[in-house]
């Protein structure tokens, strides 16, 4: 049996080996197949990449004509090369990026151009011997001077290419062994060539197709708010109603948009630093308050966040929550996810159009604070005699977590509104009609508070009526309907 | 009154305008003490970086050396320019990033400027007229795929530089307008130089003081965990001890050190994205797996969110949970954190010396995993029926998230594990030795499992004895734990 099966792994072994060789062109079409793919997903997934690619080939085309036409070529000769070594190192892909290198890589050139002009006028004071000797020094001591500068935070974000460029001018100019009467010809021909190319990629990223830093950041956090609005909105019907079958274990139902939020901190620092060197464009002006868009991005993570807890309790497969105290808390959880959810894709839209958000998004976040109130209560409401906690705990901590999320949401509807401030959005002209075909809603299911035989140490318990009031999105209506949570004389009021 | 008070604001305005002109001098000795202090700072952060700025300027010094060695500078002329030019551009901070540079930048040189002669060579058999147009349309179409290519994830971590470079030299070798054979020469010499600047950046990087990106990435992760760990073993006695005090609101006691890992994705992975490219050092082999690292330190931020949200739900200043059922909760929670940060400080160890964690982190996991069980019995155990379920709920969703990080550190554990192997890391090879200086310790204190009077749908009431077993830090223990966890005919394990 040992020599059977070792025969019929040898001839399962060749006809592998031979499958694989008959299998090769095929491999090899399948090959090629997944890289056109893939090279279609990269254009798909945003396709002024493609126009990107061709706005540099352009740029690089036109700096190339340098050499073709004789008149600027015999002004500039070979210093042309700068042009097109400038071109290819500047361009990128944002308006931003593209006007922070050139004028880090002109200014930082012009200076460092000077600055070794004076360095080779000093050096040569010493004498045939010693110039040498002094240049190796101030080049020393001003590379590891600029590259040490590179590591503060500050230049890191701003300045960092135009501290590099900075070395290599220095060290070009102070080091070349030309006459400074020959240098300042050359230093003249090259910040001419430079200044022709940083100007070409200039105009071409502003003017042909302009792909703007600042725009980016702008729709970025927008979507990120979106993200999570989706995830909320959805999360109660998801969570509460998956319960009997066995599909809520796995989790897969629940949108996974917002764990790109997660890691977005570096993206967004990074558009953010290109859009401070934008001009104004679009409706976004000069001074456009964009170091604000990183603080929400900041809460829109904190919220992410709360979202990967909450994903990672209900992602468990082996919980088993009791299906009676889940259906008691349903109501006020499903309402402050949604609501919570409603606020964010207000604040979304309201930055998407650039108006103020207060309106539209406080009706929500007020509602989402009722429902929260209202989960208070129904826990208290909730019979515990007979229930074990054990099998509660999942469902309280979703509602538990929910809690932080509806508090992170506020932050967030309060820092949107304060960008509002900044950025003078649009005031909303007519308030009722933020979403007219919404049905009325109603806030409060009335809740009964009932007269548990419980210990008197923390609770006086109270009946509280039932209150069905019925939502027209104004804010008041919040306000309104808090009253019942006003405290009884003696009642102590835990906020979740 | 109103007109007093006007000139009192008048009078206060001007003392305060007269003080701050006095106080120029002050200021501007407080900006340049302020300067020093934060150029003081980077430094001592981490000193490496003043290292780092001397060996640039050295490599720089030594190759400015070509423009005063004649006979080295009759050989190449202005090309060695090209050496400075690649120091400045190529020298990183870590020997992986000048050696991905360096590589990077002579291969797209060599490969560019081949690739460059041949269109040189291709246009010029279109004639003197059709030469340019050619030359133009090749330019624009290499130019426009390469730059598209840069979009693609894998090409950008890692050959992003060489396609910048490709650009470079091709256009600047197509367009320069010189005869193919004036080309060789200049690309002879050009090849030249940025090979000798190159090799100075890799010899320098490597032999003086180096920076190691992979020996930061693996003490990066061995970090990570200690930080998780810190914040682990010291949570039980911050959280439960201050809950009398109000200092438990604040949460300024708890360890922020872990926040940092919320946001490391970016920077782990240029680490290990260069540590590839860095020959065998230290400890580390030629085909070290790096790319291990990535999923520890992932799944050490998913650990790090779990965290935040704990964070988010203990520094809510309006909790005011049940002192009683978080007494009765203590013990278990308090165990099960302390474990999971033992186990981490074990793993970080582990991974600090090189050697195989499995005994001494699994004792923790095994540890920390019958904490958890213990949590369950606990919270069935939590008398309910005088005790609020709003009071309870921010303990118990401490406690269920303190479940979840459990089963992220076990998934750590594994991770390290895999590592360890992958790595070939030490085993160890005196097991009790371990952490001998610790005295036995309670692993289970001994719960019990009063009979409740609740409906019969879920659980059997089962009275279980009370264990008191020493710990010896050995796995066996945990499984000795565990035995009276098994469960009764009939009994529903509901794990959590």
């Amino acid at each position: 049996m040992d020599i059977d099966s070792t025969a019929q792994d040898k001839a399962r072994f060749f006809a592998g080996a031979w499958g694989r060789v008959r299998a090769l062109p095929g491999k090899l079409k399948a090959k090629v197949t997944s890289t056109a793919k893939s090279i279609k997903k990269v254009g798909q997934d945003d396709p002024r990449r493609l126009t990107h690619s061709l706005k540099v080939g352009l740029a690089l085309t036109l700096v190339s004509l340098l050499y073709y036409a004789r008149p600027i070529y015999d002004g500039f000769g070979v210093s042309g090369m700068w042009a097109v070594l400038t071109v290819v190192v500047v361009f990128e892909f944002t308006v931003g990026g593209t006007l922070s290198k050139s004028l880090n890589r002109g200014f930082a050139t012009f200076l460092a151009g000077a600055l070794g002009l004076g360095a080779d006028y000093f050096a040569s004071l010493f004498g045939k011997n010693g110039e040498p000797i002094v240049l190796g020094i101030l080049v020393f001591l001003l590379a590891a001077a600029a590259t040490f500068s590179r590591f503060f935070p500050r230049i890191k974000a701003r300045y960092d290419y135009g501290v590099l460029i900075f070395i290599l001018t220095f060290s070009l100019v102070a080091v070349s062994g030309y006459r400074v009467n020959e240098l300042v010809v050359l230093a003249h021909q090259r910040l001419s060539t430079i200044i022709m190319g940083g100007a070409t990629c200039m105009l071409i990223s502003i003017f042909v197709c302009p792909v703007w830093a600042g725009e980016d950041l702008h729709k970025a956090i927008a979507s990120n708010l979106e993200k999570l609005a989706t995830y909320l909105e959805g999360f109660g019907g998801v969570y509460f109603q998956s319960s009997d079958s066995d599909g809520m274990g796995t989790g897969k139902s629940f949108p996974q948009g917002y764990k790109s939020i997660l890691n977005s901190k570096s993206s967004e620092e990074s558009l953010a630093n290109f859009a401070r060197w934008e001009p104004g464009h679009g409706r976004f002006r000069l001074r456009h308050p964009w170091k604000h868009y990183l603080k929400i991005g900041a809460l829109a993570r904190q919220c992410a966040y709360q979202i990967e807890a909450i994903n990672g309790c209900i992602g468990s497969d082996h919980i088993q929550g009791s299906e009676e105290f889940k259906g008691k808390i349903e109501g006020s959880c499903t309402r402050m996810s949604a609501e919570c959810g409603k606020t964010l894709k207000a604040l979304a839209i309201s930055i998407k159009t650039m108006t103020d958000p207060y309106s539209s998004a406080n009706t929500h976040v007020e509602s989402s604070k009722a429902a929260m109130k209202d989960l208070k209560f129904a826990l208290k409401a909730a019979s515990l005699e007979n229930a074990d906690l054990a099998a509660i705990l999942p469902a309280a901590t979703v509602g538990s977590i929910l809690v932080e999320i509806v508090k992170c949401v506020e932050k967030i509807s309060e820092a949107v509104h304060e960008l509002s401030q900044l950025a003078h959005f649009e005031k909303e002209t007519v308030e009722p009609t933020v979403s007219p075909e919404k049905p009325p809603q109603l806030l409060h299911r009335g809740i009964i508070q009932p007269v548990l035989d419980g210990d008197s140490t923390a609770n006086d318990n109270v009946v509280i009526t039932i209150h069905e009031i019925i939502s027209t999105d104004s804010p008041e209506n919040g306000k309104a309907c808090d009253q019942h949570q006003v405290p009884k004389p003696g009642q102590k009021i835990e906020a979740l």
